[in-house]
């Protein structure tokens, strides 16, 4: 026999947690929507040398070829490991036919050969959005993907999301205006990156090994702790010796896209010094989020601007903005924690069963006709006694039950109580009841 | 610069293109959750072993392989070429967790590296339903799964589907009885599965090169030349001499699922003799679709029944009925020969234009209230002139622009109309009229 079992970091959810995930991304889909952004879709492959980054691919990338393919011909085709690169791809060769600003969402896969552990999957859902235009993107759109996160996170339902936002700029002119060199002042940033993790002591000593002043290793470790709402963050910013012309637009930059972050969600973000996300893609605003119920599970969906998205490819000049969800990781938690109820395995409202095989095609045409009138319903394959009939219907989690004789009636499950209908209108209302809508 | 091309037989779509494919897809989803289909997904890659038929792997398989693994050991995955091979696995794996009969749909991408051409591609989403039992499935599945078909073709309005439908039974059955060997038969009915493409004179020869004898070639050619309305069936049938029990139980099996066919589609779904969907998989039901008014494109969804799904893996008794649209190539034809009209680029109702930069943030407020309203808007991203904003609104298909100022007004951008508004529920009044909804 061959083997069934699943393949280590490619997760597959039974047919009610799919059915939960398929609500999730319709929950985040509409609110993307509802700020305009469109949907785009790209292949799974792509070129190796687009998935490529200065010339060098990451060895983690899964490389596609075909069998038949000769065993010594290198392969030319790759998995896509995110959405931003396909998406940069994407935006060049279609630029012509783009409204700009470009405002896409994306819901895709994304494949990456590290090791499989909790939470991290080599298989995964992301799900981006991105605003992209010609020569200029004002802040207005950082602030409108922060506040897309935020929203997305709360629609969900499953605890108190909080964003973390700082701006690449603030951080490295900081780090600047310290005395630390270009090089020195991103060594030292990656190691801020890192505080939640490895504690201020650990990350003291590392910054001392950069050969830091202690002086100013203490002005940086005192320059991230705080943690501040938007509405202090400009009292706080003015407290601050920044030292350095580009903390000053850094600065500058966080206190516009603070001020454009609409209420609905300005209790759900917070500025906080020593997020950093990486170091070369990013180069203004930056953005995380936690579920505050779950501290340790890290970013569940993160971003920021970039200054450079097409040049690869084009000599355009595209800067965006942009944040990924990453939704297998919250479905993953969602499932493990039991954080939503998953939904009924059938959308039916209604089975419809069946005394004997003389009755089916009747059956049939009934169910048919309550279909064609907006109910969904269900008709048992066979037509064993009806109290197998019935365990179906609940185990499927359909809430009504119908039985077809001289007098039609239909059964709630629930509350097992039982009543006659006289016609399909009569039958709809009392199975379209709003409560159970 | 790198290269910005696509990768032949990769298609990918605009986004208003993209913004169709979803509504298409929910178009379908809606008519199988109806039915009470459950959603699955599996992963985009099997092991090869999973993928292998009878120890055979076909090379138009893509091999996936992390470009860290030693370029001398043996790719271990695959892209899945069809959902049905991942979905067996998938009830073999998680048997117990499954409630039976199992009614599952599934939508994603499949890939085969066949050579790509019109119709035809490398990279392609199917949208199945499938209804899988353990033991014995009873007949009424099958006719679900044809009119689930159909009423899946007729939602998209975008021609005249027609079904065709037809039983193997009956087909080997009856060329059996004629006295061919069961593999004469099987090249028999492979060469009437072409008889469209190559036409009767053609097929004639090609049947007596198999040795079969001149009387038993005309009465084939003539047993598969009739078109038959569901209702005509039984009358056509009982004027057939079948010569075999097999052919009996065929036709029987063909009169039963027909009479299960609900009125909803009747009209919509003929039996046709000689169509036969390849020789080793299917067992009994066998439907094909067809647009009328596109004869040549072949068929946009297809399916049957199958006697055994799971034995590779466990040993029971799964047998199964299912069909499977081509939806990519469903929407290649849909987006070439315009069968649909494209949505709109934008899902919002409104853009919100802005002034200048002062009065954005009272714009941005503006805007999320009224999206918490339910009503999706845009704000333009910058403050030029007014009619450049309404142009976006206009290649965004927003229906609304409003301006924020003494007077607070609304443009309806088709009709020029433009009327001030007082607060928030008058203007959601205007702008969500139901004709345009």
């Amino acid at each position: 026999m061959a083997k069934n079992k699943g393949i280590s970091g490619f997760p597959e959810w039974l047919p009610a947690e799919k059915k939960l995930e398929d609500a999730v991304i319709a929950k985040i889909k509409r609110i993307y929507e509802s700020h305009g952004f469109t949907p785009i879709e790209t292949p799974a492959v792509e070129l190796l040398e687009t998935l490529s980054s200065k010339g060098e691919i990451n060895k983690e990338i899964y490389a596609v070829q075909r069998l038949a393919a000769q065993s010594d011909s290198e392969p030319e085709l790759g998995l896509h490991f995110d959405l931003t690169v396909p998406f940069a791809r994407y935006v060049a060769m279609h630029f012509n036919e783009l409204v700009f600003p470009f405002k896409r969402y994306q819901l895709q896969k994304s494949w990456r050969g590290e090791r499989p552990q909790k939470g991290r999957f080599r298989e995964f859902y992301q799900f981006d959005v991105d605003i992209v235009s010609r020569d200029e993107l004002p802040l207005c759109c950082d602030a409108e993907v922060v506040t897309v996160l935020a929203k997305g996170l709360l629609a969900l339902n499953i605890g108190t999301p909080c964003l973390e936002l700082n701006n690449r700029k603030l951080l490295l002119g900081y780090f600047s205006g310290l005395g630390l060199s270009d090089d020195i002042a991103r060594q030292a940033i990656s190691v801020i990156d890192k505080l939640d993790k490895i504690g201020e002591s650990e990350a003291a000593q590392q910054i001392e090994a950069l050969s830091v002043s202690s002086s100013a290793r203490d002005r940086i470790l005192e320059f991230v702790a705080p943690i501040v709402s938007l509405d202090q963050l400009a009292s706080v910013l003015s407290q601050v010796s920044l030292n350095s012309a580009m903390a000053e637009e850094g600065a500058e930059e966080l206190l516009t896209v603070a001020s454009l972050i609409p209420k609905s969600v300005r209790d759900h973000i917070v500025v906080r010094f020593q997020i950093a996300r990486g170091l070369d893609y990013y180069t203004g605003t930056i953005v995380e989020s936690k579920i505050t119920e779950f501290p340790e599970f890290g970013s569940f969906g993160s971003g920021g601007r970039y200054e450079d998205l097409v040049s690869k490819y084009l000599s355009k000049n595209v800067p965006g903005v942009g944040i990924s969800i990453g939704l297998t990781r919250l479905m993953d938690l969602i499932i493990r924690e039991k954080l939503l109820p998953l939904p009924q395995l059938s959308s039916a409202r209604v089975l419809v069963t069946v005394l004997n095989e003389e009755v089916r095609k009747e059956a049939e045409e009934f169910a048919e006709a309550l279909r064609v009138d907006g109910v969904s319903c269900e008709v048992f394959f066979r037509s064993p006694k009806l109290g197998k009939q019935i365990d179906y219907a609940d185990k499927k989690g359909i809430p009504f039950v119908v039985f077809l004789d001289a007098e039609n009636s239909v059964k709630n499950i629930q509350t097992g109580e039982q009543v006659s209908f006289t016609d399909l209108a009569s039958l709809k209302r009392i199975v379209c009841t709003e409560d159970l809508q």
